[in-house]
């Protein structure tokens, strides 16, 4: 298999959530508690689109992550119910909230070998969130020694991606980042003149959701990360 | 006034929170609300031991930031009224946490004349809690430029110190760190044998207080950055 995303190129970036462990996952299933919980008020359909509106609204002011999860699922709550919410089912959710916090963090599989064909490449992971979740992921994952560098970030901008590659003194052109998400983990290089490989996942969350198409000369999609790495 | 925390110093290391900008104030207001909204089932003082032990209990979970106090405040609302609380004051505390978010980040007075007086140095901005909100913090203090690096960390312990500290390749004890918390700013410090100054603030949580008293050949207690960097 030819690989045009490895020729040339300094360093790796791999993205973490649902591509390195299970993340996404963890959320649906909650999502459809939360579906359950509400049925009397609300179909599940309604739901999910009342959350997500929700969820983006808050992401300008809390940003990414399960506490800024729970907080927009209690409001939507409300929202829906019209205040006619059992405080217990506040407290259920925030339980929830708890135990995506707590969850065993499970690696995905085939990317241990994955991993291992990339040894002696530079190889950073780079990974959108909570701060303190993601700390947790990384060290419970296992896979921190395979890094040079973990970078956690905010959000997966241009600039962001322009900031990690200068402190490590890669160029764009000599760079390919490999995640499940087109919007996060492949858009921004190619706009920065690097390249990317979408590896997709089983779930996406609606937000992360994109039409795009791959190019053939900045960006490819492939079935695994390790026929990213080969 | 001598200095001796600066004498063979590489890299002198700065809090954020109520150091460099206001901070534990827009809590201790919020804390006040929260008192009020309660008042009828709960006197001030116990809430504010309830909500501290809920806090400190949920840090293991959630880390340190708004939206983990926010979750909190629900948390012992709902625990102090056992159930019987309205939902409208559960919308109440979320707007609480919206307007920690998006409060004006305040410049503390005289911090941007001490970093004018350590120009020149190797200065590290080294802050703990929600990245998101953090990065939003110290874009609104326009102090980014001052700065060789900003290290946003999720806890501030001697690990934690000893990572960053590697990763600018400074020795402990060529470094020097200065902020309002002997916690989380000084006693780290001195633990990993560097130095510290202590620049105590007119507020400070709960969480962060101690009783340790300065030393004279590790760490020292100033009124002032200004005082602290000379």
């Amino acid at each position: 298999m030819e690989r045009p995303w490895l020729i040339d190129i300094d360093a790796i970036g791999i993205d973490g959530d649902d591509t390195l462990w299970h993340s996404e996952r963890h959320f649906s299933v909650t999502e459809e508690r939360f579906a359950e919980l509400l049925a009397p008020w609300a179909p599940a359909e309604d739901l999910a689109a009342r959350l997500l509106h929700t969820e983006r609204s808050n992401l300008a002011v809390f940003g990414y992550g399960v506490k800024a999860f729970v907080i927009s699922m209690i409001e939507t709550a409300i929202e829906v119910t019209g205040g006619d919410l059992p405080v217990g089912a506040i407290e259920e959710i925030i339980g929830w909230g708890k135990e995506l916090h707590t969850h065993p963090t499970v690696v995905l599989p085939g990317v241990v070998d994955a991993l291992s064909s990339a040894a002696g490449r530079r190889l950073i992971l780079v990974t959108k969130g909570d701060l303190f979740h993601q700390e947790s992921k990384v060290a419970a994952s296992g896979l921190a020694d395979r890094f040079e560098a973990i970078e956690i970030v905010s959000e997966k901008d241009p600039a962001t991606y322009a900031a990690v590659l200068k402190r490590h003194g890669v160029a764009p052109e000599r760079f390919v980042m490999i995640g499940n998400s087109v919007r996060s983990d492949v858009l921004p290089l190619v706009e920065l003149g690097g390249r990317a490989v979408h590896v997709p996942h089983e779930v996406t969350w609606g937000h992360e959701m994109s039409d795009a198409a791959p190019d053939d000369a900045a960006w490819w999609r492939v079935p695994s990360l390790g026929a990213a790495l080969g």
